[in-house]
């Protein structure tokens, strides 16, 4: 008998030479038909897999990350096996399971069409039906490529010959298909109930452009068919909202080829957004007592190499000339900590001018390769809530806190406060080379945070390695339509760079301090913002960010009079009115308008004219009838004044 | 007897072996007095030049600009000669007039101080007192090269042998004092009644920086005392004016070494006045029709290859990469043009979509050498009030003059309406290389302008080879306090980029056309229009510009209190109030206070206090004694409101 200590704690004894699958069976039925895969000793292993002396184990079933990443490694291997049936010619490349799914890539002569893919999932049910086990085995380094080589998977060669000279050299045989593999793969084939093939795209080998082009298959798959079927309707939803997609089509941004990827062009509609945006931040900022900077975008190499981002930042920033040729190299800055360092230095502190708190409406620039652009997301120029504030270690924790109560107070009035989570994001203190300051002061500066924190009795997650190379940071998380987690806002605090860059203030004694400086951004990135802000409303914005807030609608030419005397009289209130005075029908106008998702729109006719009022209709809240003008704009200003968010239908 | 032509066509008849002072003289006592060059058919001689054959001649006065370069070129000569007198070591090196006055270089062993100025001044007083006069000698380039040798003039020799081979080489000689000179002089050197060394500084042979540093002299001279009075003290109150000191010193702008020159920081005074002057631009374009746009910064070589930027202006902008090693080369926009025609080119326009009224607060880079930089005037990086409108040929006028009606409206409300003129900016045709388009269609479109600017009325005057290389411009042009014009903004007819981006509309017909393109601004350069107005109004911006509106002084710990409250209060009106709550006397602080020219500052005492009131000292209207918290705020608010600008003392 060996003893087997389960993850909660208990201990079991079992036979040697017992499976894990074994193991599974002898605790519940419902975990041996639920399980998927088994951790021995913290290494993912095979239901199959024999114990033969005391281990740690834990049983993974769907619900788990490794085991949700082996069932649909496996549907990916099903996946292949099926197309290799249909397409004996092609070759295998890679395929790994994903964030919610998994692809596999194949050098094959077709392009895969929507029906090759129907095609591909009936070869795939006739397999499963067949109820075959996966089945390891392994092979030393000669005969592992003797094998492939004699299948005709050159890609597998190439990856048999990457591998190091000790590794194992797993295979796993479904069948008559075989295929490398580290593993682990699924127990019971016929789990695999619900799965659908997604699309499919050209990908490039190894993701080098300069390696052939392979096409690339997506899919997904569940153990019960109503999971599925959620998926997908969820997935419909999210392309629907995608603000890659839904941005473009509301004429919020464009971008365009010649001008480059990444660098998003803002149309009148989404620039409208963000200026109002803009407008509300620097505003409130400076009811809480920040001062506003507008700092240069660029500066010479001298600078950055002070703050030390030349040293630890420079891949990753747009260089102008070239140090070994100009006398002055200068680069786009890639965060404004060291501009606003410079503004504070500008004449001598005393304690009693801190706490100084500088905001900037700031515009940043980050080098990333063209391969990660993304809509309004992963972009190469974005424009940042920025700010700084330098304070005494007696101020640290209440400036802190107010910095995190604004971060609060911008999620709640943008309605998304429901949707964030916190994360403290630490150093790895194994990588120390990638940041600057001791382990001592990072433990020192990471225990007063984790103190703030608790004393701010927000729920937060620690995430190791995240950290600025300057000092420990609040991330606060947002996850996207696509359930892809971003950070959004982040706040830091920085015991390091007052030293780099001399910055003092006079303390009450009359000597030099270095002073603490939090680094912050409150909303974010105004282009990221947009981006949320279209995913969570599917482009139906609050009517105080709505480009347009009010649509008019004149049904026939004579109406046109009553319609611009009205959108006179709402502009004169700060209303964003547009008018359609196109000669198309009412219905068609109608239409057109819904697509814009506009927060009011106005059908005038005959009725209108001459009773002198409006007839309402809200996207929020439905048809709301025949009002007067007074009414209609009291409640509206009232909306847009206090930013109130309406029910969505 | 020969004929002398004059400047007013008339025509005398002199003795053939005439000078120019005798005929000065003939003509009248007075002009022989003042007269100090001629010009003899077209040519600037010395006034005893002798005329032996018919020419029209000109005789200038010290009002005229060769006269007063003369006048100033001469002052220059006596002061190199005092400058020899007691440094005999010092060489020469060049000595010109420049606008309003002089400089010489000289190699010398000492750093000249205001001492050493005031010495050279008097010996240049005996030198004149002396009366001795000019005399001109020729040389032929040998014997040239052996006199300055012989005199030890190192600089003289470098420039001889920079002169053309047939070259005339002339010298002045002035007593013992002998230079190579083109001349021509003044006549009676007791003219020179009034002259003044202003400064010295260090200035590199030939502008060049790897030559010597040698010392440079300037001054400036008059025929009477009392202009030379008023010079300076224009000077004088120009230096206190001036932005680049004043606007540090308010602590609007700095620079820093380590960003780099050229990249001003604005600090939070100054962020706030240009923050309120771009909601107040943006605003006012909204309700005049235009559409705000956000465009990213910097675009790949492609956009400027269609453009033309990449072809003639790619010297003046930072390009990111290099086309010979990179795939994708970017460069920071010189200019907001490419970016805002890919948003017209967005969707497909038709002619009702038309006029398209673009704007934004865009900044810009030029690539200018570090030499040229100065304050907030010359930069690497500006923001400015961009806008393109995309017109019809029916629309151009009307366009053109409401862009024109909208500067003016800026500049009322700025209160330099008076101090700008109209400049109307045509191509060069003997240049066409560096612009696009055929003659032809630069004739068209000046013509247009042309007829447009007749129709506005307005004053302007024409300037051949100031066009942009696309169209021609009417320019805004302002002077500064040191007298120096610049162009601070600019509306552009273009007829040439929408052909090259093939931006159309739909006519009426159906028909695909390119619209025509005004490009422009309103207000012009932020950072630049901030330089002009700290010195239009020596820093004391009116009340809806300045940074702090209120200043609040409190006269000890237990006025505190209510000097918060009215602190608070007035900040809900919106007012941008600053309290000095230090532990100085009152007086010291209405000293400090009066530096920062803020528009109110009320004192707080025990009086204020007890009744619930203000006492208000104005900075334009003077003491206004007590009065209450209301009628202070409801003139206040409206001062602001309406932008006013009241009297200055």
């Amino acid at each position: 008998m060996i003893k087997i200590t389960l993850k909660d704690g208990s201990v079991r004894e079992i036979e040697q030479g017992s499976t894990v699958f074994e193991v599974a069976k002898a605790i519940s039925g419902r975990l041996a038909k639920e399980a998927i895969v088994g951790e021995v000793n913290g290494e993912l292993v095979d239901l199959s897999y024999v114990i033969n002396e005391d281990v740690s184990l834990n049983i993974l079933r769907f619900e788990d990350v490794e085991g949700k990443d082996t069932f649909r490694h496996s549907t990916a291997h099903i996946m292949a096996r099926a197309v290799k049936k249909l397409y004996p010619s092609a070759k295998l490349a890679i395929g790994p399971s994903i964030e919610s799914g998994f692809y596999y890539d194949f050098d094959v002569d077709v392009n895969f069409t929507p029906d090759d893919l129907e095609k591909i999932e009936k070869e795939m049910k006739n397999i499963i039906s067949a109820k075959e086990k996966f089945e390891r085995f392994e092979l030393p380094r000669a005969e592992a490529l003797k094998l492939v080589s004699e299948m005709g998977e050159e890609y597998k060669a190439e990856l048999i010959e990457g591998l190091d000279e000790d590794a194992v050299i797993s295979f796993y045989r479904h069948g008559d298909f075989v295929d490398l593999c580290a593993g682990p793969h699924i127990f019971d084939i016929k789990n695999i109930k619900a799965f659908k093939l997604l699309s499919a795209t050209g990908a490039y080998w190894r993701g080098d452009e300069n390696r052939k082009m392979l096409q690339r298959i997506y899919g997904t798959s569940f153990p019960k068919a109503n999971l599925l079927e959620t998926h997908l309707e969820k997935l419909e939803d999210a392309k629907k909202r995608d603000h890659n997609k839904l941005g473009r089509e509301l004429q919020l941004f464009t971008t365009n080829e010649n001008v480059g990827q990444g660098l998003p062009l803002l149309m009148p509609k989404g620039a409208k957004i963000i200026q109002t945006l803009q407008r509300f931040v620097e505003d409130e900022e400076e009811r809480r007592g920040y001062e506003l900077t507008k700092t240069p975008m660029m500066a010479k190499s001298d600078l950055y190499k002070i703050s030390g981002h030349w040293q630890l930042y420079k891949d990753g920033m747009f260089v102008l000339g070239d140090e070994e040729v100009d006398k002055e190299v200068f680069a786009l800055r890639p965060m404004t900590c060291p501009f606003q360092i410079m503004v504070y230095k500008n004449t001598q502190k005393s304690y009693r001018d801190l706490p100084k708190r500088y905001n900037e409406t700031s515009t940043l620039f980050r080098n990333e390769s063209s391969g990660e652009m993304h809509g309004l997301i992963r972009v190469r120029q974005f424009t940042i809530s920025e700010g700084h504030l330098m304070v005494t270690p007696e101020q640290l924790e209440d400036e802190f806190k107010d910095v995190v109560s604004l971060i609060n107070y911008f999620m709640d009035t943008l309605g998304i406060r429901d949707d964030i989570t916190y994360q403290f994001s630490k150093w790895d203190p194994n990588k120390s080379e990638k940041y600057i300051g001791t382990a001592e002061q990072w433990e020192d500066s990471q225990n007063q945070m984790r103190t703030i924190l608790d004393h701010l009795e927000i729920d937060y997650i620690e995430a190791e390695g995240e950290a600025a190379f300057y000092g420990p940071k609040l991330d606060i998380q947002f996850k996207n339509v696509h359930g892809k987690e971003d950070t959004i806002i982040t706040v830091q605090i920085d015991f390091a760079l007052a030293e780099k860059f001399d910055m003092t203030y006079i303390d009450s004694n009359g000597e030099k301090k270095h002073p603490y400086i939090i680094h912050r951004t409150s909303i974010g990135c105004y282009e990221r913002t947009l981006a949320m802000l279209i995913e969570k409303y599917a482009g139906k914005f609050p009517a105080w960010l709505a480009p347009v807030q009010v649509k008019l609608l004149p049904i026939a030419d004579r109406h046109l009079d009553y319609t611009y005397e009205l959108k006179k009289e709402f502009e004169k209130h700060g209303i964003r009115v547009d008018v359609d005075s196109r000669l198309e029908s009412v219905g068609y106008k109608i239409r057109e308008a819904r697509m814009e998702r506009n927060p009011y729109m106005l059908v005038i006719g005959d009725n209108e004219v001459e009773n002198k009022n409006i007839s309402v209709r809200s996207r929020d809240k439905g048809e709301l009838g025949a009002m007067s003008v007074e009414v209609f704009l009291k409640d509206l200003v009232e909306e847009i004044e206090t930013r109130a968010i309406l029910l969505q239908d």
